[in-house]
């Protein structure tokens, strides 16, 4: 469906039998992580609706908007494969006509990690996933662990603003060597990917620390900086522990926390993330 | 109903029965105005609802939030004695609770008129009124057009994030002398009842003299304000002729115009508006 209407009214039809929806929004390009979000989809609703929109109010003015990859006719492929019922694929002129004025944004989530270097990320992820909620009007709506933060994001929205869909997150799903999937692994060239694959050793490593009886996030962030700096190509954005509600930092590690980075491997920025536990 | 969750399943009900819902937002103290707004719901929908909470996120700092007149057992006679089914009355609590930190705002309308002198409002009213949709879940909303750039503000806010509402105005209701029905005019003493009738006289007779040929905004807006500033005790916050879509200045009446006025008298702060349409 490529109109707002079309879409509505399947939605409406499917509400008025009685089946429930549920709703994974993409920005196309898919792989293996979106594709675990359409089964879980399958698994907790009768009916699974996919949506593909490229949001440009997301990307900031020097961000990869116009590079971002795109291959509809594979996505649509992989879509149907996957027992998907149907796909939104609406343009930003829908989306976005002339008059268009609202934002959503949020006071403390978006003040930490991705948020302070993406200004404005978050309330154009916040605004198109409250629109497309009220399109599709799904019963639950599926979002990837890997944008964890964009999954809390869109949680507390969703609550602080009653709109009635639960958010439901889903595991990170990774490539062999431990690279977590994402559409801007393509950006990687060959000789890149040992950089990139970093992320996830940093991670694996600080989590077997952590579990060994290491509490402090300073000496955590420390090594995982140094592992990941030892590659060349890297630049850190951020590497941070942080509390796994509020993102919060965290200085001392005595209960779960949430470990983050984000890493700019030649273009392709990389983000992964992993719940770090102490041991007892 | 005095729970978010209480509401929400007395419209869960309504709704699986195939009933329709029309919402009245208030934010209490009553008057022949909110009631013409019920009624009119009457007309629309199977079932009314609606709702009391004097939204604390619209007051600015130095405005009348602990002043603004509150009378419960009034109001839910009135709402009785008009054939309203069901009335919420939530606590900011349950509205705001801990962590609550969304906020929507718009670009352009708020940048206007009440919105120029009352930083934040808008964006109160919209996240507001957003989230009372949500736990209504109404089919319509009906506001009045007193607050004619309030209307205007719901109604692109439901449009841009597709809320699923129809939102529909209804005409001022104003007393024998003319005065707009307003809650904050019990603020008015004795003596400042004929400055406060010099909005609406200002108001008709812009109307008599666009409709006589006077094209110029300007003239209009100069008389008007004469008009007002011969009673004693009135600060002029605006007088404005603009657009009745996009609030924009309009400097050569040649089609309606929306005529707003919003004016100190003693410590009410009293607004009010008129079509203004040139003779043919």
């Amino acid at each position: 469906m490529r109109t707002i209407d079309a879409m509505r009214s399947y939605s409406s039809t499917l509400r008025q039998s009685g089946k429930t929806i549920a709703f994974v929004p993409t920005m196309g390009f898919l792989h293996e992580g979106h594709l675990s979000l359409m089964k879980k989809g399958r698994e907790l609703a009768d009916r699974v609706v996919v949506s593909i929109f490229v949001n440009p109010t997301q990307f900031g003015p020097s961000e990869d908007l116009a590079a971002y990859p795109r291959d509809e006719a594979r996505d649509l492929e992989m879509v149907e494969a996957t027992g998907v019922d149907a796909v939104f694929i609406p343009d930003a002129k829908q989306m976005y006509p002339e008059g268009f004025q609202t934002t959503i944004s949020l006071k403390a989530l978006p003040a930490h990690l991705c948020g302070l270097s993406r200004p404005g990320h978050f309330e154009g992820v916040a605004t198109v996933v409250a629109k497309l909620l009220g399109i599709v009007r799904p019963h639950l709506a599926i979002f990837g662990e890997k944008d964890y933060q964009q999954l809390l994001v869109v949680r507390q929205m969703v609550r602080d603003l009653e709109l009635n869909v639960d958010i439901i997150g889903a595991p990170i799903v990774r490539e062999a060597d431990g690279l977590a999937m994402s559409s801007r692994n393509m950006y990687l060239a060959d000789d890149q990917r040992k950089a990139a694959c970093s992320l996830y050793q940093a991670l694996t490593e600080s989590k077997k620390r952590v579990k060994a009886g290491e509490i402090s996030a300073d000496t955590i962030i420390a090594s995982a900086e140094a592992l990941i700096q030892a590659h060349p190509d890297t630049r850190i954005d951020y590497i941070a522990v942080c509390d796994p509600k509020t993102l919060d930092a965290v200085t001392a590690i005595d209960g779960p926390v949430l470990m983050a980075i984000a890493v700019k491997v030649g273009r392709a920025r990389l983000i992964d993330n992993m719940i770090l536990t102490p041991g007892t």
